[in-house]
């Protein structure tokens, strides 16, 4: 197995993380987002649809999508348990991983992606059709990540994790997020003491470094 | 049990199609999301995060997030398995179920909600800071789904369901968002011969109906 990253990336930093809470080792090859090598030849006959990350399996076959990933290696290596075993805690994780990436990643992602000069010809990821940067989109991402922070502060005041008791999949794609914002220029510390108190909570857990 | 529904959108319609694979029947209740019913008190003393479907479970919690609920019912009742078994299986149909759901559906829903009139001052969804609609974001999500649409019938030429060999809840998002984008003038009749097969292929079954 091979999985292609880019170490600075949102999406698949969730799965070195992942992999870290795990214990488990594969090895890795960088891909340059912001230089476009996701969007050279080289990298297009490895995954044609340009996104990082992409986990190659030992058969040549590939496998994208961060949380498939992370799922494929859930069901290899059960221990410890990131994505819940009954019926209720599955649900609730997959309510909170979806609610924390679709509120809060996607939002910050569209900042970014529509602002930052590397992605002027190509707001949108992937090696689909160029799309011109959105600066309306731009500041609509910051006003919901905003709401999504204020969102999440209020749901750490009464909970240690995001999805409840334990550290799961949905703190993996809310860390990553919290620094995510940072490049945008979200930051948590004032404003958002629980968040901040989580933040430091997340990064003294040797996975968040991976 | 009970699920707040609304028949026309495309969310709460996976639920209802994912309920109806499985031979599950429980109460329902409509909420008219092009009227405000979903952001009216009433329904956000349900769910104040306003979106649509809402499952409320019999103890008087709730759980939103359809792609969530559709797995607290997979695990409520396992038969037809419709997330996968083995480790690539799951893998490959949760990677195509988001696949579908972000290259397609929301690429659809961003056409959508920027341009229809009942969502000029809340063009994101739920209970969030009002949004007004950006026509550059209805333009992008209309070029991105037009080349989703070619991808998917791509993939559809060389495979009978949306993951493989079966169906799987990645089809249950593929068919509603080829009947979603028919909202923003896309239809796959003429230049998609493999996806109009398949959209009638999918059509035929009893639970497309629901």
């Amino acid at each position: 197995m091979k999985l292609y990253d880019m170490t600075l990336a949102p999406n698949p930093r969730r799965v070195r993380i992942f992999l870290a809470e795990k214990g488990i080792t594969i090895p890795m090859e960088q891909v340059d987002i912001e230089k476009g090598e996701n969007l050279a030849p080289a990298y297009l006959a490895v995954n044609p649809r340009g996104v990082v990350p992409t986990l190659v399996l030992d058969d040549g076959s590939i496998l994208d999508e961060s949380i498939a990933i992370c799922r494929y290696f859930e069901a290899l290596v059960p221990e410890p348990d990131l994505f819940g075993r009954s019926p209720l805690e599955i649900a609730r994780i997959e309510a909170w991983q979806r609610r924390i990436e679709f509120e809060g990643m996607f939002n910050v992602a569209a900042a970014f992606r529509n602002s930052r000069p590397a992605f002027a010809a190509r707001a949108a990821p992937g090696a689909g059709p160029p799309t011109a940067q959105i600066p309306a989109l731009a500041e609509r991402g910051l006003l919901l990540a905003r709401a999504f922070l204020d969102m999440l502060e209020a749901r750490l005041a009464n909970s240690p994790f995001v999805a409840g008791d334990r550290y799961t999949v949905a703190d993996i794609t809310a860390i990553v997020t919290l620094d995510f914002a940072r490049w945008v220029g979200l930051r948590v510390e004032e404003a958002h003491p629980h968040l901040a108190a989580y933040r430091a909570r997340m990064k003294a857990r040797p996975s968040t470094a991976a």
